[in-house]
């Protein structure tokens, strides 16, 4: 099966993951990313974030690209990513879980206005908030996008007692939940919903599409949860809704910078809450266990589920 | 059915009591305890909180009392107070659900140890945890304390997902939660969680039940949601606890002194959240129909289930 070449954490990291790998796929040969003696034609398979750009066309044997996250457009950003050979998403229980636990946390943050609690905190002022808390059941969520991630957390949402509506490009089915499908049913989605999770892909469709007058469609008190990809929200269409009201409050977990940087408004705003990209991340030993799952199948001539596609986007 | 009292609200909230009575309750007489034209022994029932001490002993008409919350340690501190008529705790679904969903929230706020977030946004700096995230399914929360609040919110987090254990001073059954019981099972319970939920009524028993050597007990890391009353937890044993590391965050929103004073060193601490006794106040719709309810009931000679039991002491 050749060779895996690992950027992902970082030289520091090449340890767990050589021990993982020879634990989970004893043949396989584990390299960093920036070792000087590393010879791109060796490169059977490459775990990336964010690799460098015009890296990956110089391996020339490379038999399939493995996302270290959820998105690829880190990867397919690079105008020279070597478009013939398969790109697969990271998969796996255990981000889609950690995604529905933080969605979970963000949506009772929006309905019990923790913002509030937080500058009350920062300040050290008792900041009684006015009228009586809002109750779940009264509350309806819209999540965009329902693929591996979405999906799960929609149907957690219903399981923890919310009203979940969801809005995919394609029509979906989950247990509880009202499903609105393509631009034709993006307007209805959103005017049934008070708070929208966004949580589709980054491709050039999705680019810019959370606009301030999206936003001004949703019922109020409105709230915005993105945890999908900064560029997904035009920032500034976010700051006049939060700061005229069209949009009550907002968790924020990506930016279109990051680290978001100190100068952001974003980061005093008293009508928000910031997360530093720390929506999902699995663990080193899940992804290597989906790593070498993928490694395995693609071997065995096997078809993936998550293969990037080019007409999708993602 | 003659004349109830009211504080709760202040004089501001008067007009809105009584409309709600006047709906429900046509033939009942609205007063503000503050009314200077009010005679005392005209008063059949009272809705209070915090009631000056002395004012109800001179009640002397009095059918019942109605606490305006679910505890009533507020009232029987009144040395005073008149221990022959009944007195009836807040209930009704509302401040359950209420209470189930802000302790969702805080028991997420521990597994995503928010409060690192919290710190981070207040400096505006992206900090990102050290090690993975765990997950609600590695976690286990122990909720002590099954009564009317108690066991909603015990069986709210089984619903989300959430590993669940009570303790209650009397043998209880809720599915999906191991029960324990009593000082007997009180060492194992704490054996058993690494999340303590405090939901017990403030009696001469439990005042400074949560020490810094049941806190140790906890599996780590450990977290401590008090929701209860400040009292319940020895403040100096939870600062000590924070402080080396035996507690690992704590979600507070009940104190010794509320408002919490801004000198009180648990504001600024960097594994705290604090919340403004906000965890549960129904409205006062909610309110005016569960107190019409019980009036209703005692005029017609039938039991109502949440009254004050002096044995036991809530």
């Amino acid at each position: 099966m050749g060779c895996l070449v690992i950027k992902n954490g970082g030289a520091a990291a090449l340890p767990e993951w050589k021990a993982l790998f020879a634990r989970l796929m004893p043949g396989l040969e584990v390299r960093e990313w920036n070792d000087p003696a590393l010879d791109p034609a060796q490169v059977t398979y490459a775990l990336v974030w964010k690799p460098d750009p015009g890296r990956l066309a110089k391996m020339v044997n490379l038999k399939a690209i493995l996302s270290a996250a959820v998105g690829v457009d880190h990867i397919t950003s690079d105008p020279d990513w070597p478009k013939h050979v398969p790109l697969i998403r990271m998969g796996g229980e255990e981000p889609a879980l950690q995604m529905a636990d933080y969605v979970l946390w963000a949506v009772l943050s929006i309905l019990r206005d923790a913002a509030t609690w937080r500058v009350g905190q920062q300040d050290k002022v008792w900041t009684r908030q006015a009228g009586p808390a809002r109750m779940s059941s009264e509350m309806h969520v819209g999540v965009m996008g329902l693929g591996s991630l979405g999906g799960p957390v929609a149907t957690r949402l219903v399981q923890a007692g919310f009203r979940v509506s969801g809005w995919a490009r394609h029509a979906k089915t989950l247990e509880g939940v009202t499903c609105y499908t393509g631009t034709e049913g993006l307007n209805d989605f959103l005017q049934a919903c008070d708070t929208l999770v966004c949580l589709l892909p980054e491709t050039p469709e999705t680019i810019g599409m959370v606009t301030y007058e999206k936003l001004a469609r949703l019922r109020r008190p409105a709230g915005l949860i993105n945890v999908a990809r900064g560029a997904l929200v035009v920032e500034a269409d976010l700051q006049r809704a939060l700061d005229d009201g069209t949009l009550h409050m907002a968790v924020l977990d990506v930016f279109d910078a990051e680290p978001l940087p100190a100068a952001s408004p974003l980061w005093a705003h008293p009508r928000v809450l910031i997360t530093p990209h720390a929506a999902a991340e699995s663990s080193r030993p899940a992804r290597a266990e989906y790593v070498a799952s993928v490694i395995q199948a693609l071997e065995q001539g096997r078809d993936v589920p998550l293969r990037y596609d080019p007409v999708k986007g993602y």
